[in-house]
């Protein structure tokens, strides 16, 4: 009896989190640096050779699922451009196909965390907030994803919470990313206090003792807040479900957001916010649903 | 030969503007003051008598379309609460039909000029932006509009794009609405300058040789441009399209707000901005059209 496995990449600007994904199970987890520029293939490619000499006897590969930031042709399996990356039209699943000898299925990063978050909450028409070094939220009526034109809905990043607020990535002022990314948490704290602090999970750790990490913090929480009101004005979802790296802090993110957003929303209904079970791994499970889904799709 | 024409009327808090309206045609349009509580349908249906008393005699009425501002449940034909009016649970289409003899159909107001003006623009997916007293706007995706839950999407007027700006009277502060709805900015030409202005349109006018009426003006345009970006940044829809009486000003808003749209712009491709043809009277059309259809729904 052989069970069916998937390979799983989620590719960032940073890091690459790549796993072996049995079922609802990530095993063999990893993470390993990213490389700018075509070479981001062979950091995938390594990584899943790795992966396949651990395999259990009985586990069958279906087939490698990708998340890939920036613009993303899933359709044809390209990274149309990624700017975090370096690259401009990579043919991430031919690439990646001829040298796995395996089918590869591309996604956009958030379009594949929001889609598993969204079958795993089971909530109605939510919009889901993927929280990390960059922040994007996926919205869904009846249903399905809005994309947007050309896919590019959901920036929620950049989202101006705080005019004249920090420079962001984009070159404008007090994006939501600018204030409440992880990168920019950790930045402005090594800014404030010439001291590194290890990841946005640490920062949160060391606001309990650390008046710079607790005000980096609550302003954060407090940008997010004012962002995520903004969102339901505009869409009044069914809820607000919340993944990604920060998602990982649970209770300590979701209170105080939940009670930010009720005390400012004047108009807007607040809904439920709730936090994915799936939280930062909510890519990877994306990712390995592609690569399952389109098995079926051999098999069928 | 009878030619089939609607009863149509736009119900807001200020003023209720009726008409006849045959095939795209507006006739005997006339605007009269609102009133508050269940006698706003006194308004509606003495109104109605009049336009009926006017009809050409080929001229036969299909029903009457009202668009109704608040909270509308339009397969009951009820307005389920409007701040604005001070009602709660009103019967529109039940007591208008045992008054008039006639079949009512009801809408909300922004959904129902949302709807005329996507028909008559002819874009894939805009986001119909409705400019007046209030503010608000309908997002199509899919070809279909996003209700949100309850149907309370779309409160354009309510995000907030001035932290600790002017109070709105939702009662929190920068709301789009209170810097660039018509009545904030009447208002605040009456308080600046204790001179009143008739309507936003004469402010319009008055701009060319009046700093104050200026300095609103450029203010009420940067902030609907700000508001609009995060729109596209949330969104990416295919065109915004604006209506409602502030639309009126046609290339006068158009022009510089796209320009300040591109301007600021730096993660969302900014999207035609078009004006609609229909501009103050898409409610009054959008009514309109729910009569007709309902009418042709009767004869099927």
């Amino acid at each position: 009896m052989h069970r069916p496995v998937a390979l799983a990449f989620d590719v960032g600007g940073t890091a690459v989190k790549a796993a072996v994904v049995d079922g609802g199970a990530v095993l063999h987890e990893r993470t390993v640096p990213s490389r700018r520029g075509p070479a981001i293939l062979d950091v995938v490619a390594e990584t899943a050779r790795e992966l396949l000499a651990e395999l259990d006897p009985d586990q069958q590969v279906q087939g490698v699922g990708v998340a890939m930031p920036g613009l993303v042709d899933a359709e044809r399996g390209i990274c149309v451009r990624s700017v975090n990356l370096g690259i401009t039209d990579l043919d991430v699943a031919g690439d990646l196909g001829r040298r796995l000898g395996l089918p590869v299925r591309v996604g956009h990063d958030v379009t594949t965390a929001g889609s598993a978050v969204h079958r795993a909450a089971g909530v109605v028409d939510p919009v889901v907030v993927v929280l990390g070094t960059g922040i994007a939220a996926v919205a869904y009526v009846d249903g399905r994803p809005v994309p947007g034109v050309s896919g590019q809905a959901g920036e929620l990043g950049h989202l101006v919470v705080r005019p004249g607020g920090p420079v962001c990535a984009c070159g404008a002022r007090g994006c939501l990313e600018a204030v409440a990314g992880a990168g920019a948490m950790t930045r402005r704290y090594a800014e404030l206090t010439g001291r590194t602090v290890d990841g946005v999970a640490a920062l949160v750790v060391r606001r309990e003792t650390d008046a710079v990490a607790a005000a980096i913090w609550e302003e954060a929480v407090s940008a997010l807040a004012d962002a995520l009101v903004s969102v339901c004005v505009l869409l009044a979802p069914g809820a607000l479900v919340l993944a990604g790296g920060l998602s990982e802090s649970g209770e300590l993110l979701r209170a105080p957001l939940h009670r930010l957003m009720v005390e400012r929303s004047r108009i807007a209904t607040v809904p439920p916010v709730l936090v994915s079970e799936l939280r930062s791994r909510a890519g990877l499970i994306g990712a390995a649903e592609l690569a399952l889904a389109a098995g079926e799709g051999l098999r069928a």
